[in-house]
């Protein structure tokens, strides 16, 4: 991972927001700067300097695994504690900025007292993840990895959905299928709905049993600290007209949004094909939710693809692209692949089957 | 659950914070109230509301789970725009609270710019955790159940420990069983970590393989949202003396700190005694973490069970008294239970052997 090329770049923002330093607490975003995978660590980078803080539990995991930059540990501190003690030794920065979005009032009220007179505390805008929005290639061949072991599994556990069996049994063969293959963690609750509910976006995996009717699966896995994401619904049974007419709309939606996806295009846009496929087939109301997100580190990142919005897309951005239908009480269809934004088009990382798949 | 009653209380704490209304973000304190189990949704409690907002993906989960509070959802907006539509169309609360722990500086600011004239945002100590350090007896018969299942799944665990086999196959195969016993989701990631890897308090489960020495599993589950989390230290192999040693004076230190569990005593105190005694047996400074935590609807909640602190023991509290000894690049022990304190003392949660098991 090309770690001193990430810090340059960071430092390059941190100018260009006239700060004298920026205080990182976004554990993936400390991730990304130097390496670092436990879940405390603090990160200040000035233009001269880089110090990484973290707690007496990840000494050895620290000097294993961060690079580019100073790790400061003091006895008995938190991560943000000990950075906090630093900055207030220091010659005070001007300018100090900080990642509003990830850090509590409270933080900011404990920081702002240590501070010494002549630092000002400043809201920083998400630079960081303005940087991760575009990956490299050792961060593509990592999401690629991610998203190959996800087809495999699918294509695992497609074969255990059957009448009778528990949802949690499907993803629980999943995630031991997965455990097995490396994966540190899913990159969110499992999502194996049968039934009507199907109907639920997030319908966690639940006691219920799988009966005749759509089963909507949706999952990811974290390998070596990247997110695969991706869904599939397949059909228990022999599917009726309406459910068939929902599935090849919800299919046909996916394909506009894809067709949509190219470099220079707005995000909004590529939402608003799908939700024009959708509105043509009478089922618009029914996608109750955005297109799709980025991914990368954390399983929702910057772009978000949804109506309206103006981001544009740029090649090396990684996303999702998942409309779906939901017909409350009935059931629900939601195709997703993760795709790479390429210099032409876009290249779908989760490639395989999109037939119904009538079990 | 006794939601209304938790309302109550709640209530009470608000006015005796002398506050119109406390804005609740944090989701474990939501659900703490009114049963939610989603990853967005947002209350506000007042003398005489009590509002809980989430978005378009949970209208139908919202109905199924909600009790005793009214719930709002408006098309398009997330649970904290939701919030804040609503709050800024009341005749204003003149103080308004917010759970400074629990919401960001961006999402401040953003709920500043829209509040109307007259209310000011006040940081809420944090009312709702303090409620939820003692436990009433639905919460403690569902932590129970979680335990009894945790000692269930270590037991057959410790049978899959032998040479040669992955720390992520042993982590797999629990998970697996927890899955298929009902788990949600397990309370933190899944440490299973061999030799030198024990001396990292916080070894997530890797693609190692176990070789003779120490191995050291921590895990918990989320059984009907409540956690479990235990600790058992095993030997791969016949022992050596110093390991054995350590084994010995770590289960002395838990005992020693289980002793000191009474209703009335400092938390301090309990850390004191598993310090104590470390210190006698010469291995005090490898004790580099405090000696337990709270847990309940969170893995890690009040009280903290660290060095000085005052906080006192109540009938009801469950916490985890986990002492244990890191010495680098060799070998780590760790023993952990969960227990609750009872009006005489304290019953633990997790009771299955602490002998050293060799295998």
């Amino acid at each position: 991972m090309d770690y001193k090329g990430r810090l340059e770049r960071a430092r390059a923002e941190v100018a260009k927001g006239r700060l004298d330093a920026l205080l990182i607490t976004h554990l993936p975003n400390v991730r990304y700067l130097c390496g670092f995978s436990g879940s405390a660590g603090v990160l200040v980078v000035s233009e001269e300097k880089a110090l990484f803080f973290t707690d007496g539990r990840y000494r050895e995991q620290a000097c294993e695994e961060v690079r580019g930059v100073t790790i400061r540990i003091i006895k008995g501190k938190s991560a943000l504690a000990a950075a906090t003690d630093w900055l207030s030794q220091q010659k005070p920065f001007r300018r100090l900025g900080f990642e509003a979005q990830h850090l509590t009032v409270a933080e900011r009220s404990t920081l702002a007292r240590s501070l010494r007179r002549g630092t000002s505390l400043i809201q920083a805008p998400p630079m960081l993840e303005r940087l991760r929005m575009t990956k490299d290639s050792d961060e593509i061949a990592r999401i690629r990895a991610a998203c190959q072991l996800g087809i495999e599994l699918f294509s695992r556990i497609s074969k255990l959905v059957r009448p009778g069996v528990r949802e949690t049994e499907i993803a629980g063969e999943l995630e031991f299928a997965a455990r097995k293959a490396g994966v540190e963690q899913m990159s969110f609750p499992t999502i194996v709905a049968g039934g009507s509910r199907s109907a639920l976006p997030h319908g966690r995996a639940s006691t219920a049993r799988i009966a005749p009717g759509f089963v909507l699966c949706d999952f990811g896995v974290i390998l070596a600290g990247y997110c695969s994401d991706m869904s599939r619904t397949v059909y228990v049974g022999r599917a009726s007209t309406e459910a068939r007419r929902a599935y090849g709309a919800v299919r046909g939606a996916q394909q506009a949004a894809l067709d949509a996806v190219t470099p220079g295009a707005a995000v909004g846009a590529v939402d608003y094909a799908a939700r024009k496929y959708l509105n043509k087939n009478s089922l618009g109301r029914f996608f109750t939710h955005s297109t799709g997100h980025g991914l990368g580190l954390e399983i929702h990142e910057a772009p978000r693809l949804a109506a309206g919005l103006s981001e544009v897309l740029r090649p090396g951005m990684v996303i999702t692209i998942e409309p779906g239908v939901y017909l409350p009480g009935k059931f629900g269809v939601r195709i997703e692949d993760t795709v790479v934004v390429t210099e032409t088009g876009y290249e779908i990382l989760t490639l395989c089957s999109k037939e119904l798949l009538e079990i």
